[in-house]
């Protein structure tokens, strides 16, 4: 697909879109991609600042193969979704979030980042041009993946002089959709991330070393990985793309965000969530054996919202977990997709509304 | 630059090219990309081979924004010289080298790699159809930078649907070009890699995050970064993109390969011409008390190929060793470039003669 550049605001600006639903079988979503309309695409040089970018048709990118990304895996992801809610509205979850994230990331791998209203902008106009693809309210949601790559040219080791903040979206349904619970694996020969890494922040470079394990570990039955700390082998840290909780009576504990595993924007919604109705919220190392000495144990992330987990094996030992109405994983969910399919009011300023949003005017931008 | 596809053969075919030279100021060549004419591209999708490639003006390719490589790290490179022999000859140091390391870490990261022999000769193709980019022999060398990377759209962690092998060439001069020496600060806060992880495939999510501290290290006038095992942080591992041996008598030594440094081609290489002149060339963990007390340390690599280090500061020591005429590394230096610019007769057959070739006879596939 060619790189026709279209003036940002014109395909935001058709009232006809607005009623209308793209051609997609809601009911059969997974998570895979399903090309939309529009993306959204800005340039930045090296030492200087993001300016305004372009919603553009949706299609291939034309890079440098002597770019930063290509050559030197110069690239953070983001993932958030949009959700329609039961009024209507379409309301991306916390994007400033994943833009202080992608800030973060940033840093540590040396590029310049949209600035926070930049990027929650760019959320906004990406959704807004791909409306008629946020699946019907309750049949899933709109995945938005911003990247952040370096697209200059650069031989020896070093930072690009050109980066790209570029957003796409695709419609989809739950990432392990079918399972009632995870059947996790823990992992004994590959490591994630180590301290002095890139493991807590998004960087693409994360990503490619743990699909062999996880490939692993699907054809051996299970639904995913757990990495331990390469440091000590002893305490668990998180999923290949999602955190982890265990619960043990009144206490919930999770693996502290000290550099080696990626702060969740859902790790820390659930936190908040589970305190507020009463539970003790550990960030801390939890060991192995207190993994298998739990009563509970769930993940959360953007893909799967949180998600119980029904068994893990650890060696030939296999360990089952409360799950289904008593778990306390099936209460969170419940409490934080009522926030974003909008069923209950948020109180927490979570959710951007963003149908009434003129580009420009800021005056939604999120204060979460 | 538009992708328009040539027959391999066209480019490699006039005689006139032959001849002549590029437009290079080839006495001021430093480690930069500077385009040359021709690249090779060829697909495979997952699960099937690499067919044969094409050859085709070099310019920017056309990339999904859902690729395994912009989104998940999914690439892996090569990098590899052709030297113009004093005799005229256009010759590739050890290309069959770099493909079996790209084989190897194709295989960590889920991909399917070009056979040895389509590496081989889509390294002779592609330095041939830019020939006249090849520096005057003693000038400098073509470097070679094979792309393995996964192109094919995937929105959930896994491997892309297809991959794209790619090859693009620079002219270059030296890496660490002016000094006499390095001058390498041993990284405190940062590592490299750990066991598990891909420290020892040459893939690209290794890449960027030595950026900042190669930054660091270099705004503090330092040359390089030479990073520590993440396990102890006890033992020397390699610099960002070199190996290092340490030098004490007739004794030489290097960290092995076990998992976290890059097996390195000139390491390698180096190790054999050392043993060759008598010395004992030993692959063991190095602590960085017997690099202390080493008396001569010197970085082997394709950029570089060997270079004295003449400081490393380790916190605020600052440890000074044998450089210059009196140092192993001015011979080993001496003794492979000999062979690499085809000074001294190749006994080992390291050089890949290029010149007298015809694309699809095979004749001339290396042996090494
Ligand atoms: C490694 C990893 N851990 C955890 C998460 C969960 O983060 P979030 O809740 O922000 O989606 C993700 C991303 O989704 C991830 O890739
Ligand atoms: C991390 C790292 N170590 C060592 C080397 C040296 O390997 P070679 O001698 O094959 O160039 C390289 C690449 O050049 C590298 O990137």
């Amino acid at each position: 697909m060619a790189l026709s550049v279209q003036p940002s605001s014109s395909p935001l600006l058709t009232s006809e879109a607005d009623e209308k639903y793209a051609n997609v079988k809601w009911e059969e979503l997974g998570f895979a991609l399903i090309p939309t309309d529009y993306m959204y695409v800005a340039k930045c040089k090296q030492g200087e600042s993001f300016s305004t970018g372009e919603i553009i048709p949706y299609g291939d990118i034309s890079i440098s193969p002597c770019s930063g990304i290509l050559n030197y895996g110069q690239g953070l992801f983001e993932g958030l979704k949009a959700y329609r809610a039961k009024n209507g509205c379409i309301t991306p979850f916390r994007p400033n979030q994943n833009a202080l994230r992608m800030q973060t990331g940033a840093d540590r791998l040396c590029m310049t980042s949209p600035s926070e209203e930049q990027f929650v902008e760019a959320v906004k106009q990406t959704v807004l041009a791909n409306k008629k693809w946020v699946p019907p309210s309750g049949k899933g949601a709109l995945y938005i993946r911003p990247l952040l790559i370096g697209t200059g040219a650069v031989l020896g080791v070093a930072s690009a002089p050109e980066y790209t903040f570029l957003i796409y979206v695709s419609p989809v349904g739950n990432y392990h959709a079918a399972s009632s619970g995870l059947n996790l694996k823990v992992d004994h020969t590959y490591r994630r991330a180590h301290t002095g890494g890139t493991g807590s922040v998004k960087s693409c470079s994360n990503y490619s070393p743990v699909v062999k394990s996880l490939l692993e570990a699907k054809s051996s039955g299970f639904s995913d990985i757990l990495f331990l700390d390469a440091a000590t082998g002893r305490n668990i840290e998180e999923i290949s793309t999602c955190n982890i909780f265990i619960v043990k009576g009144n206490i919930v504990s999770t693996p502290p965000t000290s550099g080696t595993i990626l702060p969740g924007i859902t790790r820390k919604s659930i936190s908040e969530l589970g305190r507020d109705i009463g539970y003790q919220v550990q960030e801390r190392d939890v060991s192995v054996d207190e993994l298998l000495e739990a009563e509970e144990v769930f993940c959360t992330g953007t893909a799967m919202v949180v998600k119980a987990v029904e068994t893990v094996t650890f060696h030939n030992k296999k360990k089952k977990y409360r799950t289904g109405k008593e778990a306390l994983s099936t209460k969170l969910h419940l409490m934080l997709t009522n926030i974003q399919m909008g069923i209950v009011e948020d109180k927490k300023g979570w959710m951007v509304e963003i149908d009434g949003y003129v580009p420009g005017t800021k005056k939604e931008i999120s204060k979460t």
